[in-house]
């Protein structure tokens, strides 16, 4: 696991999925939507003043999940976004959106809608990014 | 000038400050924040389905415009997303925020709260626009 600890509000809001090169993957509680959360390893707050390389692994992860939301997820839209003006470790949300979920077409942060997860769907998220990623997703057990 | 139309609901709510790389800068109206937005050239909605190298000269883009907002607003944080829930034309947002702005710690999209910019405010960000991006940025007047 990532050798940075997690901010406090994102372990009580979040599932922590595992790790995806050396960048914790974390799923929020809420399940009205398929919201990932990628909190890299840095101290930096602020996503420009990373190193370019950094900066493209984490465009590199943004990608697959975008990508793993699209596919399994049914979604009419992502929403992506770096805030922090909360929680200001730095954190990467990518969020499934449904023309038909309890905030469309507002953003999902601030949102006071909430559901939880039904047994076993956030584990069947750990297998599917297991199986999509072979190698590169360690799921945290 | 970018070849696509920009869309109607970004022309009402933002000024055109000019073009960047192939892409349209715009300042939102509302003067409560540096509010930029970058709408590249694509009918793409989704940043993930970008061909790489596009996403990187975005990715630069998006690196330029946040330190440009950091060095001239002496903000607090930067937001940034591309969530184009209402305006389906993809645009990434790049707003400073202050934390004794109107909307903090709240995000800016959906808040209410709006104030004009005084005379003469916008043209003084092109002309800084200019002077740090030259040969780079072209301004639209």
């Amino acid at each position: 696991m990532p050798k940075i600890d997690l901010d406090q509000r994102l372990q009580e809001d979040c599932y922590l999925l595992g790790e995806i090169h050396d960048t914790s993957l974390l799923l929020s509680r809420n399940a009205h939507f398929p919201w990932f959360i990628l909190v890299p390893e840095t101290d930096e707050i602020e996503f420009y003043r990373l190193e370019a390389a950094h900066q493209q692994v984490l465009l590199d992860l943004i990608n697959k999940l975008s990508a793993f939301v699209g596919k399994h997820f049914s979604i009419d839209k992502l929403n992506i976004a770096t805030i922090g003006n909360i929680v200001s470790q730095m954190h990467i949300h990518i969020v499934g959106r449904y023309q038909t979920d309890v905030c469309w077409p507002g953003v999902v942060w601030g949102c006071d809608q909430f559901k939880e997860y039904p047994d076993g769907d956030v584990e069947g998220i750990r297998d599917q990014l297991e199986l999509d990623f072979p190698g590169l997703f360690t799921a945290a057990r």
